[in-house]
């Protein structure tokens, strides 16, 4: 099946770092501006403990799920109790073999990161664009989501088809270590991150200074390095952990 | 004021460019998909005189709405009846001289434009991804809607305080060629298209044609060329027309 070929499924996360990139650009055109993301702050009626952001995000996956958006494997939601899809989704069988997507949601590891991310991409200080800030960060946040859910899944399920007996022994013995070892391919996660950081460059190679704020193309690539690589590994052992139709016995009996 | 500074104003522009050009690169990693945009297909219950892309942009305004993006004079809703904003606002003071920022509403003009865009962007053909087609064909919409009114706000304004005798005049008599006359700036036009082709060219320079599709940049320079400028200008006759305290005196009775 073609759409577990690493070559297909990588190229997919390369198609990605441009949606990444080009939300981050946009998101710092803003200054970091703070109040968004204080509890209490949204100005929202009957939402005071939540922030701006929160009710944002909040809003757009409320949204979101009536139009089937979290049917897909790599589109998990940050919050829980979303409504159901309002129209009929009807998307061709994966092929991974999970019985709930979200028993591989990294959503509560991206937040903090993110937040983290903002502080260093945008310019500190507040402009008060507070909901254009807020409606940016949803889009980025989800991109990134996607991208690391994405790798999670699908270079998983990819890696297991190529050595099911190794992979289903190491997880019937929770052994996350040697799992997040066979799944780690240091110069392909090098190559990635050569490759965001020229990219990075060029999306702003011919902007004028004075008009866009620029961000420094390190500062993505610490996020990669630090954040989108690690969460997708982490993804990958949850995939392999929570996988179904483990055949335990394959190591006893190898098959001829 | 430095807001109605046309090099200011310029500036602005300039950076909206990024914004359209990336989110018209996002929506054409799908293909055409035309069934979002046909009527009774959106598969939403109550919703079967719409087109999925319909729906998905009236959801999407009645959110922004809620959140009160289009207390926004250059945030112009494509739809009617939107509920009021959630939370209180608090903007300063825009100095733009129209009672209803909806008397410059060139949304009608935007939409048909905006069509028969994607067919330029895309690969023809369906790929089932209507989903986040319709997600992608929004943020364009929007951000070219924004680029259009606030060029026909601010630009518009700007000149008129520059001369404000001969655009009341004008104005007063209905006289929109002459308006129009006034308000072209052919090298200025030509500038921003030679930057256009230039940033959609470098934004695409370091990706992998096997994993993104890349969009012909003459595809947004007529964009610029046939809509987006044209409306703009139309937009900056609709916002004169429409400005309140106009001086008609001033012709006749010069102030010393």
């Amino acid at each position: 099946m073609s759409s577990f070929d690493l070559g297909h499924i990588a190229a997919h996360l390369e198609g990605l770092e441009e949606t990444i990139i080009s939300k981050l650009i946009d998101r710092a055109q803003f200054r970091t501006n703070i109040r968004v993301y204080q509890a209490g702050e949204s100005g929202f009626d009957r939402e005071s403990h939540r922030s701006l952001f929160e009710v944002r995000l909040l809003y757009q996956e409320r949204m979101d799920a009536r139009f089937g958006r979290f049917c897909v494997a790599e589109e998990r939601p940050f919050n829980a109790k979303l409504p159901p899809p309002r129209r009929k989704v009807t998307l061709p069988a994966t092929g991974l073999a999970v019985s709930n997507f979200n028993a591989v949601n990294l959503t509560a590891d991206i937040l903090p990161q993110y937040l983290a991310l903002v502080n260093n991409c945008c310019v500190r200080g507040d402009d008060g664009h507070y909901g254009s800030s807020v409606e940016h960060d949803v889009y980025a946040i989800q991109a990134i989501a996607r991208r690391i859910h994405y790798g999670a899944f699908y270079v998983a399920e990819s890696k297991h088809r190529s050595d099911p007996a190794s992979f289903d022994a190491l997880a019937g013995k929770n052994d996350t270590e040697s799992l997040l070892r066979k799944l780690t391919r240091p110069q392909v996660e090098e190559r990635i991150i050569d490759r965001v950081r020229e990219k990075v460059a060029t999306a702003q190679a011919n902007v004028n200074p004075a008009v866009r704020h620029v961000i420094d193309p390190d500062v993505v690539v610490s996020f990669y390095r630090e954040t989108i690589i690690p969460l997708t590994k982490k993804g990958e052992v949850l995939y392999l952990l929570n996988r179904t139709g483990k055949r335990f016995t394959t190591q006893r009996k190898p098959r001829r």
